[in-house]
């Protein structure tokens, strides 16, 4: 069994102790955190400390910590020569861990909370590691918790990064500002229920710059103005127009 | 049976044409348009004119062409006092079809698109009218189509649609985006795919304020700066700076 000590205790080192607890390839260590003890969400069969003097032999080090972070702990981190450590953060450069023998990155492409449940097996994992060996080695282990596994340098990881802020945190805003927009009408937002899972659903039938629709992608001058006088004195107001503008922009290209 | 004259081919036309067809208490009388033949998308049984004075006598009449048309076909259009006229816009004012005598709006909250069929009983409707009798008719005829039939007034039928451009046109935008970025990066785009899904998903559990995550979310400089910096020679710098900027702006308010 390869043994993995998980090193964070917030969303990113709850799902993937899950992950691991769940594979029979892999046996968590232990857990080391901040916390007096560990958040009653993980299982409470793991070892746990707030010790980091105290930290068990592992092969594998999962650092699952704030960007910020990360260099400050794994200079902290005193291991064997032969244990390899990673990080799990999307735009975190690589070498920030080069005190040590071994290392790379293990970066799980997915939104993860508390109260959520996934089936980590579909999260695409894309790693790096500063060896052939270790990146051979890191993509096996991947391989047991996810059927996606993809070689990247920190620089595509970023970009990757980049586009799941995009296509998560951002378009999910979006959706904030249309509960926002509902509720200062008193219109109860489950009526957009539909559209949202459509929204998604089409996806799988036509490309993205097919499926815009709706008056910028059809540049529908005079329902673009009377929404823009609506918004104009709310904090959307600059939103709208700018993507508006910008959806303009992208169908001229087209 | 409840005959009805649906006039206009795109979208929208198809999709109601398509409801009214599998519903026995409504009947098409034809489809009127400017085309010269009706669309091979469109059920080929349907009578079909683009002379509108061929116009056929019915129940109802479904106007469902752009935003700036409405009021200019609506003024042509000679029809029986009983006749009710409907428009399906989301953004125009209910008295564009003042003239005639029984009028009303039947605005379906939903993204249609040609190639991508859709089950029409769950879309919801919103209907607005000028008089209670006609309101009335209205919803029942609605309520023929689709599970969900809510009234309201123009103002904020406005809103809705505003809002569903946030949700829908806004946030596919983004997907847009993240395309593009991982494109310039030559990585398959759909890589982004289980994290597509679980950005709507999450919305069954938690509302989408809760669901907000990322580096804008915990403002979380050092990475945000990263990506900006990438981002500085994209024209997509200016839309990941402005949202940021909004999610930053709307955490401090929680």
């Amino acid at each position: 069994m390869i043994k993995v000590v998980i090193i964070g205790t917030g969303n990113v080192a709850y799902h993937i102790s899950k992950a691991v607890l769940k594979n029979k390839k892999l046996e968590i260590a232990m857990i080391c955190g901040r916390k007096k003890k560990l958040p009653t969400n993980f299982s409470q069969d793991i070892a746990y400390s707030n010790n980091f003097k105290k930290i068990k032999k592992a092969d594998l080090y999962i650092i699952c910590i704030n960007d910020d972070n990360i260099f400050k702990i794994s200079e902290k981190l005193n291991i064997d020569k032969e244990s390899i450590v990673v990080h799990t953060s999307g735009s975190t450069e690589l070498n920030v861990l080069s005190k040590h023998n071994n290392y790379g990155v293990i970066y799980p492409l997915q939104t993860f909370s508390k109260d959520k449940e996934i089936e980590f097996s579909n999260v695409p994992i894309i790693i790096e590691a500063n060896s052939k060996l270790i990146l051979s080695r890191i993509k096996e282990i991947s391989s047991f918790l996810s059927n996606k596994v993809l070689k990247c340098n920190s620089n595509q990881r970023t970009f990757i990064h980049i586009s799941a802020i995009f296509t998560n945190n951002f378009s999910n805003f979006m959706n904030v500002i249309a509960q926002d927009i509902l509720k200062s009408q008193d219109i109860d937002s489950e009526i957009l229920k539909p559209l949202l899972n459509e929204t998604i659903d089409k996806l799988n039938f036509l490309t993205s710059k097919e499926a815009q629709t709706g008056p910028a992608a059809r540049n529908d001058k005079i329902t673009i103005e009377k929404h823009l006088n609506l918004l104009k004195k709310t904090k959307y107001f600059e939103t709208y127009n700018a993507l508006t503008k910008e959806i303009i922009n992208l169908k001229n290209e087209l």
